[in-house]
């Protein structure tokens, strides 16, 4: 499968990657045990410390996962993953271990103990750095504490969820560099 | 100006619009003064009710706005409205009418007082659900009490925020609709 070779990336500038609105896998593990779920409801919260807000189902068996061992890892999938990433979503962690059932690479990550999914354009590594929303909201508030992105392509090729099955596939780049006060950019 | 035929359409539905993660104009009233700013840092939390969090700096005129009358419209632009979004976030409410700067309409809303932008894509009238995040995160949620979504053209050209003046333009659809499970869609 397509593999990325990967950078070091400011953690205060992945906004560059979860802004735009991709589906993303988040995978985890807790005591020995990885899952992956597909994931489409988060938004940027921060720069610095880089925080990204996240509402995962309490059903799910990701959220205990994440929960307990307080961590995961958001990674972007491109185009050629988009069957896998509906498939993520057609299962559950509990039956099946989906690094084996969908041909993925778990990768070490650096500072936390959840895999990176080697596939992906680009891995966050993150720590749980607010819970107090998830009662409520079902909504973690992450640390993005690492980040690897290729240095090539350098607008990926991501998927946008827009219900009913359908996806929205990135489109062209348009640059209105010229237009912004500096300190909008 | 560009100008569309909107319908009502379902609150609990409108993720198809928002989860793609567009830029957004944030259209706000109170007093009798309105203002407008450009948001991308926004997501879905909730199909019943329809709720969206959306993070919004607490130095922005909108904030002000938003916080005292309870309300706020998220208005969708396409892409021919792409330079008005940097536009629109290159000055302060505080300064100037952007509703009259930038030949903007103001219609009326339903449900609230803020006003609709008439030449965007879709208009959703949001009221404020939830405070309690605004003095840690400037996290609004708020609740889409009312969506204004036109029948033609189905999927909006949107633009997608990239930082450094970069837009990523939305792309072509793709359904996978066959290999979802129903629950999933």
């Amino acid at each position: 499968m397509k593999s990325y070779k990967k950078n070091d990336f400011p953690v205060s500038q992945i906004r560059r990657y979860l802004e735009p609105g991709p589906i993303v896998l988040v995978s985890s593990q807790y005591k020995g045990k990885t899952n992956i779920m597909t994931m489409g409801w988060h938004t940027v919260l921060d720069f610095t410390p880089s925080l990204i807000g996240c509402m995962i189902t309490a059903e799910n068996h990701s959220f205990e996962l994440i929960k307990k061992s307080k961590e995961c890892v958001i990674n972007i999938p491109e185009l050629h993953l988009a069957e896998t990433v509906v498939d993520i979503g057609n299962c559950s962690g509990r039956d099946v271990n989906k690094f084996e059932k969908f041909g993925l690479t778990a990768a070490e990550a650096t500072k936390i103990k959840a895999p990176l999914i080697n596939e992906c354009y680009a891995n966050f590594e993150c720590k749980i750095h607010d819970a107090k929303m998830l009662n409520t909201y079902n909504f973690f508030i992450f640390e993005v504490v690492k980040a690897h992105v290729p240095v090539s392509p350098k607008y990926p090729k991501t998927i946008h969820y827009t219900g009913d099955g359908h996806f929205m596939v990135s489109g062209k780049s348009l640059s209105l560099k010229d237009k912004f006060l500096p300190q909008n950019l």
